[in-house]
């Protein structure tokens, strides 16, 4: 930071992702209870019983805690969606359940979670890094499926990858994608059974 | 309505949807104006020059007149993609173009009518029997070529025919749905043609 002399920069070790950790998890709770979009920095510090300019020295913006809390949340249902994915036998079963999982668990947050589901619409609307990261990485987990399906020879290898992986992620994007995802819930029942049936029908060799 | 004679009711024939068409000619061109959901049909009654009391005659709530507008609306996307799905040559081009011409029709109401799609989404959000019914039709022609690839050899016949017409119409779904469709302004361009592709990899026999 100083580039006048050489002294060694304030200690940015344990301690003060420490205080990062601490002021997620209580701004977690907080906007869990209270909600996120009307909730300001000047609330939360009150609330949790920092100063505002202490926040603000760990954060940005409101926007930066949300971004840290965003993806705590999307990463534990990638976690829940690999876990599926991992446990299941061969290709079609692991594509299946990808599609299952993500489903119910994007649904858990919303239900039990209504309140961070302001943070997770926020942020696909207004397109933070995480969900595009979120978004990068679960594209990523079904062309692997997809390129070991194609190497055990369960599915067909004439699509080129990149356009069979694309068009798979459009078909499951409206119940990844929270802001479709709350005009889904008629269909979240039968949907991913249907929809990776189809999928598999369009993957035969 | 009088039950007490056998008097004929009062002339209910080609004057009454006249002025029905009228009042719903001059509230589109209003609400397409001034917005759907801010309007009250005292605002519209004095804009179009006609008494509320007299508006109610005809109309019982004002979303009795947006139904009319938003069943108007989605009988000219409907007549769109029915006009295309007939000039294309056989049931897998039919297909492609049910998906195109869908998603080209739907995003011109958004785009070109932004005000009166306020009130497609209205519709969307509280079922309106309007979108309900088109959904059916839309399921129908949906049905109708499947049935005709079946019978021409171009689409697989072992999988119930209700089981493959449900997925598709998911696979569309969020393109149709005003809800869904303007959170997938990112994908309108290139989903058509990859979701088809998919479909009809899915169909082959």
């Amino acid at each position: 930071m100083n580039t006048l002399n050489d002294a060694p920069a304030p200690a940015r070790g344990p301690a003060e992702h420490d205080i990062r950790d601490q002021i997620v998890v209580a701004a977690t709770e907080h906007f869990s209870r209270y909600g996120y979009t009307r909730t300001t920095v000047s609330d939360l510090a009150k609330a949790i019983g920092f100063s505002k300019a202490y926040i603000y020295k760990f954060f940005e913006s409101k926007q930066a805690i949300g971004e840290m809390i965003c993806t705590n949340c999307l990463r534990g249902i990638e976690t829940e969606i690999r876990a599926a994915v991992d446990s299941a036998d061969g290709p079609p079963e692991k594509l299946r359940r990808l599609f299952k999982t993500a489903v119910t668990a994007s649904l858990r947050l919303f239900s039990d979670e209504r309140k961070l589901y302001e943070i997770a619409a926020s942020a696909a609307t207004e397109k933070w890094q995480a969900t595009l990261d979120y978004e990068v990485r679960i594209k990523g987990l079904l062309q692997d499926i997809l390129l070991a399906g194609r190497q055990s020879g369960d599915f067909e290898r004439k699509t080129p990858l990149d356009e069979t992986a694309t068009a798979i992620y459009l078909v499951l994007r409206p119940y990844l994608n929270p802001l479709l995802l709350q005009h889904n819930f008629d269909h979240t029942d039968e949907a991913p059974a249907h929809l990776s049936n189809l999928v598999l029908r369009s993957l035969s060799p």
